[in-house]
């Protein structure tokens, strides 16, 4: 690891009330509980082809593996750094993940000949374009749109088997740009909105199409992160269903 | 109304728990709560003026005239027989209401160089070259997208003034696509789902632009119409909050 992080650089940290242990950069992108909560959404079976695409340090691919045994275990990333700790993070947690370093505008070799039943996309949020840039090169790439979600989808809906699943996490501020271009290669658009608060408007909204699909597009009722009106204290209020899918490896009803 | 309707071939109906009673056809499109819904979603103020695309006999313009005082309100309907209905409910509630006959495709002259606070849309829901046809004309044409989605968006862009909203119900499945189109004309998007009881999917979602509006795109949290989590007797069982908007004219909480 010394060809990328510095003694210092990197934490670990638990995921899935401790089940996985995840060593990630301290000032550069951190993975909070939107990759956990996009994994909890896939309805991935024990023997199916995941493909986490721009992986990062491998937080969703490994939460689903965590979940689901017996799963063929994929993740691209762009930046080697962020793969090699994927890499590392995947042995130290004994799982098999088959980490390729590459640009999902360019899709390596490894991957073009290659679709999976499931493919995971947590894309970089924010458009470099329209905000200040994040003063970590590292964190810039994950969370500026460097590549144009367009290309996210495109790459991701190739990569999808028939009738295999595309997921994505996004802010709800791209919701329309991804719909209408996520409607150009996949089906059975759905949409479940992560909601903050019960009554608040949603952050983010994870968003999944099928391969072929033909099914009409759904609008799920929107799922409630935290208890209460506001955050009035220091103390941990996720409601107890999205608790059990943060720290116990529980799934979101996000039903095909 | 001889011209129109034959003896019997009208129904009258309470709406806003009686403050308005509207006159429909028996076995023609008959307006439920969604018109009722979408007058409840927009925020306008005495003196604004108000058009309703596709009026039908009139329901949503005049709900929302009901709610707020002194508003200019127009309509337009294709069908001439619902238009003279719209004038004779409108005549019959004590509320002034020009009503136009023509089609969204082709603005009538009276329209074409007015525009409005706030543009009311209820179009029909279903595309008529993908089910079967209804039996009934009337009924067929206000529930037939014989009109395309797009062309219902475009036409009430224009008629909107600047910082205008342009309001539409419509079924969830048609989202992606009214987003899309809406995306091209209007700004500041806002959708409200809305639940036929927590945990269900949207059926229906309040869909909102701003003529000229930059805010960001917001995915409120679904309003929940029914109580409890199946209709388990003939009982109305609205929630209280959507029977003060059906029944007391109370207004829906989607705030620009």
């Amino acid at each position: 690891m010394a060809d990328h992080w510095p003694e210092g650089s990197l934490t670990t940290d638990d995921f899935l009330g401790g089940r996985l242990r995840i060593s990630q950069p301290r000032d550069g992108y951190r993975a909070g509980v939107d990759p956990v909560l996009l994994a909890a959404s896939v309805p991935a079976r024990p023997g199916d082809s995941v493909l986490d695409l721009g992986c990062g340090v491998g937080v969703a691919g490994l939460c689903l593996a965590s979940r689901v045994e017996g799963l063929m275990l994929a993740g691209l990333e762009l930046q080697c750094g962020y793969a090699a700790l994927a890499r590392q993070n995947a042995l130290a947690n004994g799982i098999t993940m088959e980490v390729v370093t590459g640009d999902v505008s360019d899709m390596p070799e490894q991957f073009r000949r290659r679709q999976f039943t499931h493919v995971l996309v947590n894309p970089p949020y924010f458009d470099r374009n329209a905000g200040s840039a994040a003063r970590d090169t590292g964190r810039e790439t994950a969370l500026g749109e460097v590549t144009p979600l367009a290309t996210w989808i495109r790459a991701a809906a190739r990569r999808a088997a028939p009738k295999g699943t595309v997921t994505f996490i996004h802010r709800t501020e791209r919701l329309p740009a991804l719909l209408g271009e996520i409607s150009d290669h996949l089906g059975s658009l759905e949409v479940l909105p992560l909601i903050p608060r019960r009554g608040r408007p949603a952050r983010l909204a994870l968003v999944r199409g099928r391969k072929g699909g033909r099914a009409d597009f759904k609008l799920h009722d929107g799922w409630v992160l935290h208890e209460g009106a506001a955050h009035v204290s220091d103390k941990e209020n996720y409601t107890d269903a999205t608790a059990c899918v943060l720290r116990e490896g529980g799934h979101l009803p996000f039903q095909l």
